[in-house]
């Protein structure tokens, strides 16, 4: 047996057979679901695959521990039994326009249904979006009930404190012409630089410039949605709305040294109250730790702010982020806007946050906003003050103090000081 | 100029130039730091790479978007001044113990130190853990003082309900093969199957073989630390510890199905009360979103056990995992005593989790457990006791009700109720 006919020979996905295309072509833009094309990340039948990478963002990879320990069958097809999504999310218009949605699978949620024939036939084709319910039980929604800022109203508020919620889970899904076109560089030059600046991760981007759509290896986002959600379509409905980014040490271990939780559970109390006024809440969560640096970064900036030679100070904030890191901050914006096109919103009334970029991206993307909420004085902890001076200093939002007063003057505690 | 010399030539880093060895050479589990050799992950000095993959986990993605935005400086070097670690951690001698450390970098944290002269040369060489402080501020804890459970010493517990606390970011670095020891399989096996299972994400796991190390792009650890930590090398001292998977609907939202934020929450509280009475508390928070099957998997489950046929009941709580996923669990919890060796430790006394897989797998690598602790019954949400009913029939430890008897009866809120 010659060495290529072996049976065990690996074939590099960067150079498969020569001449082979997918018999499931994509169609970016597309005005519905079975014209677009299904996105398949399968690595079980490869005459199916039509993007680079697989499913399930960066947890592809334990799944691929889970073969490798004998725990899951490579071949083995999802059984979407019962998964289909407990609200009704669109079709808006936005989804066919390929310059608004670039980053997620708009019809993600829908395979199941789109799909269903081609699925039976043993096509690998999986959802990138799944939309459940839940009941959030949160201390400070109880506490706010309690000083009578918010009341139960039985159907988003409970009696209990319990808040009702539609939930969205989305993968990421590139489309990687109109992401270079976000990013205001060239499809080819985008491919090469994620290629070459994840240490050769996918040599696809470069080989395959015919595949265009790109499953990335990152988290996704969660919505999570407060009030009646048949409303959506309604563009009169009165949208609050919260864009988060991911700050694991504040949003879940309250962490006193940014305003992160406080921000976000700001962004909930006003999201129920939009909700119980009629209008429609909207928390959006992404996952983009410590500015998209992650946290092995973040920690490192904490020390080298907290032993400055003058302390934490906030005139040398986003210095000390960009002498470790390179960049002060890495989320970019960009791609965060597709989440609102993809919920058909075009306008949003109360918008919780006092960051510019975030500010910046919708409104260039031509989502309007009508107000910006900046987070209650009361909110912010003792240690965040610096954060939040340096950020009004930077010209983040804010309709209290004036900007370039407060800088000089604001310091942190000291590591010595935890 | 022929096309072998163009300027702008991509090298497929999985057939570099012939011949070329890394400048620096790992030896894992070799006694010192020098000795074992630096972990690097640079991508722009081939040469000195010693590893499949880049430095950050799957923010190697958001690094190679800054780069493409032109907002971060391809060939940078971090400033590492002032960053070192804000504790003491180790040396211990499970650092140089290949059978003990096969998923991080034990000298991670100290690459400034013991690297300083190949960074002042110009090497890229990157901290994958990071030591810093902080002061938590969870409104849980503020209620156990409120109610006596806890009480203010002013050094872990303040008064106003803060908690001192070192914590710990830690980024996978994964020697190939220890791991493949760990999961009962061969080294060129599991390449394979990350390399395929992946659909094909860095070819170097087939084509270089000399190549051991890999740092993957998933998502890593934090280690929350309560108490003196300089107690950690006495081997007298009582370890109080939770090992928390992620779970972000419930560790920030509150979402009432499962027990995984009153478990972290109850989880702090006892590592506070195990410092004040003199010993160290642990929570080690892993990124394993939903049985580290991503979020989205885990809303379809959640669709999937609602709309059965006789509800949302704990007989059927694992199968429609199964269903879904093709594996009921992917967190596989063999590489996760590496964290508790790294910290020194050969013996937990009180571990706040009812899993048999966390526990399996840290008596298996040599860890004693004195004492198991179940979530205390009146931390258990009200749609939750179909998770738990289910976890104990399938055998997970608890100490009060017969594990056969709830499991039928026991069924949750239905997608209607919310």
């Amino acid at each position: 047996m010659s060495r290529a006919n072996r049976t065990d020979h690996i074939r590099l996905t960067s150079h498969p057979e020569p001449g082979r295309t997918s018999a499931f072509p994509i169609h970016w833009g597309a005005t519905e679901a079975r014209a677009r094309g299904p996105v398949i990340g399968t690595v079980s039948r490869a005459g199916d695959r039509n993007v680079i990478g697989s499913h399930g963002g960066s947890y592809a990879m334990y799944r691929a521990l889970a073969v490798s320990a004998g725990a899951l069958d490579p071949i083995r097809r999802p059984d979407l039994t019962n998964t289909f999504p407990a609200a009704t999310i669109g079709p808006f218009p936005q989804w066919s326009d390929p310059t608004k949605i670039v980053a997620l699978d708009p019809w993600g949620h829908l395979v199941a249904e789109n799909f269903r024939q081609e699925i039976a036939e043993g096509a690998d084709i999986r959802p990138s979006i799944a939309v459940t319910r839940a009941r959030l039980d949160l201390p400070e929604i109880r506490e706010a009930l309690a000083a009578k800022r918010l009341r139960a109203d039985g159907e988003v508020v409970h009696s209990n404190g319990s808040v009702s919620v539609v939930k969205i889970a989305i993968d990421p899904v590139w489309y990687l012409p109109g992401l270079a076109i976000r990013f205001g560089t060239g499809e080819t030059e985008l491919r090469r630089t994620l290629f070459e600046q994840t240490a050769g991760m996918f040599p696809e981007l470069v080989t395959r410039p015919d595949m265009k759509v790109f499953l990335p290896p990152i988290g996704g986002t969660t919505v999570y949605m407060f009030g009646d959600v048949t409303k959506l379509p309604d563009h009169r409905t009165k949208i609050t709305c919260r864009v988060h980014d991911e700050c694991n040490g504040s949003d879940v271990f309250g962490s006193d040294i940014c305003t992160c939780r406080p921000y976000l559970i700001h962004g909930i109390e006003e999201s129920a109250r939009g909700a119980q006024e009629g209008g429609l809440g909207l928390v959006v969560y992404n996952r983009k730790e410590g500015r998209a640096l992650g946290e092995v970064t973040k920690f490192l900036v904490y020390n080298a702010r907290k032993r400055q030679e003058d302390g934490d100070a906030a005139a040398a904030y986003f210095e000390r982020t960009e002498c470790v890191a390179g960049v002060q901050d890495a989320r970019f914006q960009q791609l965060m806007p597709d989440t609102i096109h993809w919920l058909g919103l075009k306008r949003i009334d109360r918008f919780l946050s006092m960051s510019d970029m975030k500010y910046d991206a919708l409104t260039s993307q031509g989502i309007d906003i009508v107000e910006r909420v900046p987070i209650p004085p009361e909110l912010i902890p003792a240690d965040a003050y610096v954060e939040i001076a340096a950020k009004k200093a930077a010209g983040y939002y804010s309709t209290d103090i004036a900007p370039e007063k407060d800088v000089d003057g604001v310091v942190g505690r000291s590591l010595e000081k935890y």
